[in-house]
């Protein structure tokens, strides 16, 4: 724990806080939050990943902020609130790895975030907290405060105490290797324009290794390619997308809508017929 | 008047302005106004509280605008624009309250939000709108640079003349109290999770007051919990919610949907069968 | 070209950076964007004009950027990533206009902007591109970083090369004559209000030579006025609207619904019966 209490004594913050929430836009609940942080830290600047996730779907807000975070600079602090169970006697983690600074509620949202090397703590609302503390919205009285303090410069260490417990953690779907060659991975997210992700990154595939692959999902087989313009406008095609995964795409279409795609629907990537070698080499060159 | 000329006379910005309006968020129309606002107070700090009001719901806007200034720092400007009087002779209002300013058109937006302590005015277009006026966006026209105005130090009372004639209330719905006990309140905002918020807040039911108590609605009886965990999921009660008002919510559910609760519904709380005491008396413990 | 070269010597960044993509608001997108773009320049100040373009709609993007930029200071940099051909050939262009910047994939979408003192130049992708480009989200990769780059003071001309050909110019929808006085134009965009704004402006038509005229659509003759509160409500109207275009609306209302207009319907502006004078010579008094 010696390199963990040296991070934490290492805080060093961008004043830049990332919000995360099932909040939605048409209430004042992220305003509020805001109003909050900026009367605690007025320089902080705040940045909205997506209120749009699904009430209570704490795994889609986790697969956003698991693509998003590294983007930001180091001593940035990432806020994720999808909280099923405030009021409850659910712990608040405090999580820092690579010099940025996570908060969120125990309830697997940090899955998709925290490797090996995160320190991982539990927040003390004591040290944080408005006066007044509701059952309902720990955004506002505990989540955005504890932001605007790490924001400040506050150590974490300060703020937050050892695990009593081991934190949750979400069972984070992953590829699996085909017998015959190749990988099968389920569709984890459908993006704004369709695209279907699925949970088949570049580290088993690399896009250099995947000329004369198939994906085959839904009965189709589709070409796996390096972009869109490889393919005619509305053709599907499988190709390494935004997220750093492989995706299921239609050129300027919706594949989710046009092939029947949502999550959790199986897509195996293999070595199409002609292709020699054997293919589980291949996908690693 | 005494104390209002010193209140405006001390006009001290945070240089934090929110936004309320009718926008949404699919036109320029907000990107437009944080351009002006911009373009006269380079160091302001914007923040979006809703777009997302329907269209000309004055009273919605209220709503959120009540729930949420409060929670920012003094200084702040709240500039609400739900207008559809734009273009009339309708005029603008511009208030200090407990160190906040506020600029809104004078149609109610600013009923839920100012009590006796208010000092109100009508804001001098000549002193602060765009050198040319439209008749359709004073957003962008007149509210955005007053507001940069503000927040950049100018005083209230050098842009704002007493008025003339008093300004319009919407009459805000309350709780009434019924006769055998207990209260009647309507619903009056359902929020992105579908919960019910009524009218009822805890000045007149503490939550350490409401054991035994029941709501009725739609011939329902739920229990009154202090948080989501006390009843299982699937479950409807009633709570003390995010907006400091009692709600109806179904525990990782959306009451509106499966309730069929719409705003103006009434909603009854009142003790249980097997509750001793007076319960008025209790409802103030 | 010497005026040209003066003006991009000559750049003096705002430090705002306003963005108009089609990535939604569901999804990390925008949010990673603004990591990379803080994590470059941690003073700029980022603003959202509409992230909600339907999908691979160039001509809707173009539309908003067309109506907002010159509602911010110069110095801004507008950022405009609506671009089906991310991965193929085709260039960025950075674009200068009256001391603001532009930068967009070169597929038409600065077409409502540029007028003939632009200077427009090809961006250098390995001049400003973080270090691994991928295929399918320049936004992220090249539009964030160079945007950052043009806040933070740096040169556009030593980011951005000569053209080698023309750039992509769309077909901007324009109001033609009428043969017997009176302009026909199309529908450009439905705003949130259900507006229906045509391609008609002020510069055609005053609103100070317009008594007495008309506007004709789906059958229907609608009095021109200057203001919703001219009309009944629920009246359907004509006026000069938010964009500076001649809109078809209904007062408190959905003119775009009630009337079913939409993108493309031609709408007639004519003197009515009883006005006297040559029309054409009255549009422009």
């Amino acid at each position: 724990m010696g390199s963990s209490t040296a991070s934490i004594a290492s805080w060093a913050p961008s004043g830049i806080v990332t919000l995360t929430t099932d909040f939605g836009q048409r209430d004042c609940f992220v305003g509020v939050m805001k109003g909050v942080l900026l009367g605690l830290a007025p320089r902080a600047v705040v940045v909205d990943l997506t209120h749009e996730v699904a009430a209570q779907d704490v795994r889609a807000a986790a697969f956003h902020l698991r693509h998003a975070w590294s983007w930001f600079p180091e001593g940035t602090v990432h806020v994720a609130v999808v909280d099923p169970g405030v009021g409850s006697e659910r712990q608040i983690l405090l999580a820092l790895q690579d010099g940025h600074a996570f908060l969120a509620p125990d309830n697997g949202l940090l899955s998709g975030v925290l490797g090996p090397r995160a320190e991982v703590r539990s927040l003390e609302l004591a040290r944080v907290a408005l006066p007044e503390v509701s059952r309902t919205f720990h955004g506002r009285d505990v989540f955005a405060p504890a932001a605007a303090r790490l924001a400040g410069g506050v150590g974490p260490g300060t703020i937050a105490a050892r695990l009593a417990a081991e934190w949750v953690r979400l069972e984070w779907p992953g590829p699996r290797a085909l017998a015959g060659g190749g990988f099968q991975a389920p569709v984890q997210h459908v993006d704004r324009f369709g695209n279907a992700v699925t949970a088949l990154t570049r580290t088993e595939l690399d896009p250099g290794c995947a000329q004369g692959w198939l994906a085959r999902t839904r009965g189709r087989e589709l070409p796996l390619a390096a972009t869109y313009s490889d393919v005619q406008p509305g053709q599907a095609l499988a190709l390494l997308g935004s997220f750093g995964c492989w995706e299921i795409a239609v050129r300027e279409g919706d594949a989710a809508r046009s092939l029947g795609l949502a999550c959790g629907e199986p897509v195996e990537f293999c070595p199409g017929p002609g292709t020699a070698g054997p293919p589980t080499e291949r996908a690693r060159c």
